[in-house]
C-alpha cells in the first residue's frame, strides 16, 4: 500500500506547541494502528471537531478483515471509522450555525451537489460522493477531524454523544422507513434481528407502524427485538424449503395483511419470504446484503403488484433521527452493547468484540 | 369437465324466434367449439353488446393449450376471449350514457367494490375480480355478450372496432408506463419485441418517452419495433453470459442513463439485462412472465436504489387508450397482422395461426 | 314540504307484530320529530343496524336552523344525524365478514363505483354519493337503519360504541392529515380550537406530528387544546390587521418552521395567518368553513410554493380511526362533553346544547 | 445609489491589452447604461461565457421601471439581463464536462446547498440564492460573464443560441407543469395568453396535454395561441360579473373536464374563474402575479379538492427545455418578434419595445 488517502486530512506529524491529531489507520489485513493523522485545512464552511463518541459499524469490519467492501478497496492506509459525534472546537469563517463548544452528530458524506442526482434531492446516490472510511476517503474514528458544518447537527441537550453517533445505523433504518412509506396504516414485517434489523424495527415504530413482527433463526435476537418492542417474533428455520409454512407462520403472527417487508438479511431465504409474505400492492425494502446475486419467487410478487425498493445509505435523516431520539420515541441506548477507550489495545478488542459474533450489537469507542 | 360457468352466462339454447347466441367455447386441450351461449339477464347498469372484433391473446392460446394460466386452472365448459369491442344492442334501465347503436371497446373485469384494494383506486389487484375469460367466469368471444355499462367505452368517430378492441392489449403498455411513470424526461428500454413489447413501446411514446431503445433476439421482430418507432434496436443472445457486454452495447445505443427498463419478457437474463442496465435511482417494471422463480443480480441493483415495480393487467386504462388512438399518438393497425371470421373453421385456424410463433402480432376476429 | 325522501328508508308505520322503528325528522326550520321511519328492504350485500351512539354534528344544527347546508337544501321530511355506530341485527344473504351482534361503526356515504373518481379511488367526490342526513338522504338518528355491510365497520373489544360514533367527526381530521401528508417530520399548525380543530389535532398528533401549535379567539377552547396535548396555544384577536404579529408569535411558539397549517375555521384571517405562517415549500389545508369567498393573500404564498388543499368529509378512514382509538394514539372519549337519551324531550335539549356555544364540543346521543 | 453589486463581478476597468467586457447597467429608474463591467476570479468549477442572446423578461422592465419587483429592490448600480446564452471562452481548472467553444445556456440562480431546501431537491426555494439581475446580484446583459459550470448547459447542435436564450422563460411553463403533474390524460385550461401563458401552453402540450384551451381578454394574443397550438380560444370580459358566464363557456370550449387550469395572470378575476372551472380532484397552479391579495371563491374550491399549486422560478429545467427544443416538441422561434444588437441606443430602444406592449411577445439581443 502506498501513501495516505487524498482528502479529509493524511498521514502526518504536529507542529510544535501543538497537540498531536491520532487516528486508528487500517494499514493491511487485520491490521488497525493508532498513529498520527493530520488533519486538512479548516474551508471557510467547515468546522474542526473533536471527536467524543465513534461506533464500529459492519462495513468497518469487514474492511479490517477484507481491505474491501463491495466494490470498494483499500489500496493505501486509511482511517477508519464513520458513525460519529463529537464537540467543535473551531469553525471555518463562513459557518453561522454552529460554534466552538456545540455538541454534534456528523453525517459522513459530501456529495458534490453539481451532478443530476445531487440537484433531485437524491444526493445519497451522488456518484462524486467522498464518505468517511470508504476508500480513498479516512474515516472519522480520531481525536479530531474537519468535516462541513452543514453536516454537522447539534444535539438536543438531553441527547448524550453516544446517542448521536448512534444517528449513524439509525439513518439507514429512517431511510428504509422513507423508501417504504411506513406510516400509522402500515404493517410491518422485518426480516432479520441483527443491528440493521433492529434499527429498522425501531424506526418503523416511530413513523408509526401499527404492527411489526419480526423474523429470525436465533432465539436471542428475536428476544432481544421483544425487548425493544416486537409486537411478535417468529423464529425460522435456514431452510429453503420451509418458506410456505413459515410465511403462514407470520400470517398468524400479523394478524393481518404485511403492507411493507424489509429484508434486513438479504439471503435467497429471506427475500423468498419477504416477497411472499407481502400482500398485493405492498412494498418490499431490500436492505441486507447478505447474497448478491439472488434466486427469488420474484414474477409472482410483481404480478401482485408488490414493489421491491432498495436503499443505499440515506439522506436528510440527521434531523429525524435527533427529533426520535430527543422525544423518547427511539431509544437507542440499549443497542449499545460495549464500551471501549481509544488505545491501541482498547481498539484491537473492541473489533474483535464487534467481529465476534456473541451478543455485540454495536460496539462504541469514547475517546 | 362439469357444467357450465356461473357468471356472465351459461350454455343454453335460444327461446323461440330469437336468434341464437354462439360462442367459442374452451371444452378440453385443444378443443374449442361454436356453441350456444345463453346470457345472463340484463340488470339495471349492464349493456347488451354485439361483438363485432375480439382479439386473440397470448393467454388465451396458452389456456386452449394446457387448460391453465398461472394459477387459474379451467374445470368447466368455458367461452374463451376478452380482447373485444363492439355494438349496443339494448341498455339496463338505469343506463343513461350509452344508447343502442353505440360503438364501443370493453374492459374485461368486473370487481367487487368493497374491498379495501378497490376502495383505494388499485381495483385490478381486487381478489374478487371477475374476469372474462379467466375461469370460471365465460369470455367474450361470442355473438353477444352483457356487461356493465360503466366498463364499456364509447369508441370515437374515428376509431374502428379493431382499434377498440385492441384497447386491451394496449392497455397492459399503458399501465406499465403509468406504474413507472414514464413522460418526457424518461428514456427507456424495452427488453423483447413481442407483442407484449410492443404495445409497451408505443405507449412509452405517447406518454412522451424521449428515446426508446429495444431488444430481442429475433431481426424480424426488431425490424418490426423499428418500424414502429424505436429509436434503436440490439439484437442480443440467449446467453447468461453476454449480460455485461450487452448492456454496454444497450448503454451506447441510448446516447445516456436509462431511466426505466421494461421486462417484456420475464427471464433470467433479460431481467438481469435490464437490473444492470438501468442507472442509480432508476425503475425496472417487470411486465413478461417467462420464469417465475428468477436468479438475478437484485442486490447491487437495490443497493443504486434501482426500483422493481409488477404489473398486473391494468385499471381506468380505456379513456386513455382511446385517446392515444383517436388523436394519432397510437396507431394500433399496424400490429393487427390477420383476420378471421367466426366461423368453427376460421375459430381453430385462428388459434394456430396466433399459437404459431411465425410472424402474427395480433389475430382478430370480426363477427 | 312533500312526502319523504326516497332513499335509505321512508316515513310508514311497522307491520303487526313488529317493533316500530322511530327516527329523528326533520320537519321545518327548528322542529324536529321523533317519528315512524320505514326500512329499505334489506339487499343482499346490506346489514340492518341498531342504533346506539349518535352524535350531533355542526351541519346537523346547521340544517335545523336552516334547512341548509353549502349548496344542499330540506325541501322533504328527513332523518337527521350521521355520526354513528350500533349493533348488527340482521345480514344480507351475501354478506360474510359480519354476523347478528357485532357492534360496528358506520361510514355515511354510499358512492356509485361507476365514475372516473370512484373508479381513482377518491370516492369522497363522487357525483352520486348518498350521504346520511344529506337531502334527500335519510339519516341514521334512528332505533334501527339498514346499510352496506362494507361501510360498517366492526370494533375492537376496547372500543365503545360511543367512540364508534366518534369515527365520523375524528375521519376529518385524518382525511386532513392524510392530504397535508403528515408524518413525524411535520411542525402542524391548526386555525381553531373547535370540535374540528381537536380533532385535526388529535389526529395530526397520531400522525406523529412532533409539534403541534393551536390558535383561536377563545381562553376555554385553547386551555382544552393544551389538555388535549397541543405543545403551545397562542391566543389571536379577530381583527385582520394583527396577522403580521401574530405570525411572529406563532413562529416563536413553533420554535421552528411551521411544515403544514389546517384551517380549522376558514375565515379571511384564520386562512391569511395560515398562509403567512407556513414556510416555503409548505403545504396549508382549508378545512373550516366559515368564508366562501376568501380575500387572502394567495400570491405571495403560491410564490413560496405554499401549496393549498382542501378536504370534502374522508375516504377509507373508518379502519385508521378504529387503530387509532384502540390503540391509545388517540382518545376521542374527553370530546364527549354531553349525552342525552333519545325521547322527543331531549332529542330537542340535545340539539339546543350542541347549537347553544357554551362549552360543549360532542354531544352524543345513546339510544 | 452607491457602488456596485458585491457578487458575480462589480463595474470596472479592463486591464491593459484586454478587451473591456461591457454591461447594461441599471443606474435608476429609466435608466440603463452600457459601462464595462469587471468580472470576479474564475473559480475552479466556474466557466467564462461571451454571452450572444439575451432576452428581456418582464422583471427585467419592472426593475428599470420602479427599480423594484416583488420584495426586490435595486440599492446599488445593477447589471440587468436573466435570459441567456452565450460561447464557452474559458474554463475552471475543475471543469471536465465543457471545453471553450461549447455553446451553452445558462441557468441563472445559484443555490447554497447547504440548507434544508437545497438538500430535499427544492433548491429554486433557498434563502441564499443568487440569481442574475436579482439585487444585489449582476445580470447577464455583458460581453461576458462568469458562471458555475454545472449550470451551462450544452446546447444540441440544432438548437440555436436564441432558443438557448429561451430555455429560461420556458422553464417557467416546464416547472409550472411539473408541479401540477401535466400529462397525456390531463386537459389544460390557461389563464392568459401574455408570454408566461404562451410557454405554459407550448410546455403543457409537450408533457402531452391532450387538449388546451386558452383565455385572454385580447384578440391578438388569443390568436397568436391558436397559431401556437391552442386548441380552443375563449375571448372574455374584464369584469368579475361574467365569471359564471365565461366558465360554461370555456367547459364548452373544452368538451370534458378541466383537469388542470394555469392562471398566467393572476388576477381576482382570473384566479377565481380558474378555481371555479376546475373538476372536482383537479389542480390550479398560479403563475401570475397580477394581484397579491386576493379575494377568490377558495372554500368551494377546496370542498371539491381542487388544489392550488404555486411555482417558484425553476429547478432542473434546462435539460428537459432542451430536449423538448430539439426534438421538435416545441418551437419557442415564433416567440422571438423583436431582435436588437448591444449598443446604448439599441438597448433603450428594445427596453421600450418590450415595455410598450404592443405585440412584443420576447424581444433578444444578439451580442
Amino acid at each position: 500500500m502506498g501513501k495516505g488517502g487524498m482528502s479529509h486530512g493524511s498521514a502526518g506529524e504536529a507542529k510544535d506547541g501543538e497537540e498531536e491529531n491520532m487516528a486508528a489507520w487500517l494499514l493491511g489485513i487485520n491490521t488497525l494502528k493508532i498513529q498520527p493523522f493530520k488533519l486538512p485545512p479548516l474551508g471557510p464552511h467547515d468546522v474542526k471537531i473533536r471527536m467524543k463518541a465513534v461506533g464500529i459499524c459492519g462495513s468497518d469490519v469487514h474492511y479490517l478483515k477484507t481491505l474491501r467492501c463491495a466494490d470498494f478497496i483499500v489500496k493505501e492506509p486509511m482511517v477508519i471509522g464513520h458513525e460519529c459525534a463529537g464537540i467543535i472546537e473551531e469553525v471555518g469563517s463562513e459557518v453561522k450555525k454552529l460554534v466552538p463548544g456545540d455538541r454534534v452528530a456528523l453525517e459522513p458524506g459530501i456529495s458534490c451537489w453539481r451532478c443530476n442526482l445531487c440537484k433531485e434531492g437524491r444526493y445519497n446516490l451522488c456518484p462524486e460522493m467522498k464518505f468517511f472510511a470508504t476508500p480513498p476517503i479516512h474515516g472519522s474514528l480520531a481525536n479530531q477531524v474537519v468535516h462541513p458544518a452543514d453536516l454537522c447537527f447539534k444535539l438536543p441537550d438531553n441527547v448524550s454523544l453516544e446517542e448521536g453517533a448512534m444517528c449513524e445505523p439509525l439513518s439507514v433504518g429512517v431511510h428504509a422507513c422513507r423508501r417504504a412509506n411506513i406510516g400509522p396504516e402500515t404493517n410491518v414485517l422485518v426480516m432479520g434481528a441483527g443491528p440493521i434489523g433492529l434499527v429498522t424495527m425501531l424506526a418503523a415504530r416511530a413513523f408509526g407502524a401499527p404492527r411489526i413482527v419480526i423474523v429470525d433463526v436465533d432465539d436471542h435476537r428475536l428476544s432481544v427485538a421483544k425487548e425493544l418492542g416486537a409486537d411478535e417474533i417468529v423464529k425460522v428455520s435456514p431452510n429453503i424449503q420451509d418458506v410456505a409454512e413459515e410465511v403462514s407462520q407470520i400470517h398468524k403472527a400479523m394478524e393481518a395483511g404485511v403492507d411493507v417487508s424489509f429484508d434486513c438479511a438479504g439471503f435467497n431465504k429471506t427475500m423468498s419470504t419477504a416477497l411472499s409474505a407481502t400482500r398485493a400492492g405492498g412494498k418490499v425494502c431490500l436492505v441486507g446484503m447478505g447474497h448478491s446475486e439472488m434466486t427469488v419467487p420474484l414474477t409472482p410478487a410483481a404480478a401482485r403488484e408488490v414493489d421491491v425498493v432498495g436503499i443505499f445509505r440515506y439522506k436528510n435523516t440527521w434531523p429525524l433521527c435527533l427529533e426520535f431520539i430527543s422525544s423518547g420515541k427511539i431509544d437507542v441506548k440499549p443497542l449499545i452493547t460495549h464500551r471501549f477507550g481509544f488505545s491501541q489495545k482498547e481498539v484491537e478488542e473492541a473489533f474483535e468484540t464487534s467481529a465476534g459474533g456473541g451478543n455485540a450489537i454495536k460496539v462504541m469507542f469514547n475517546l
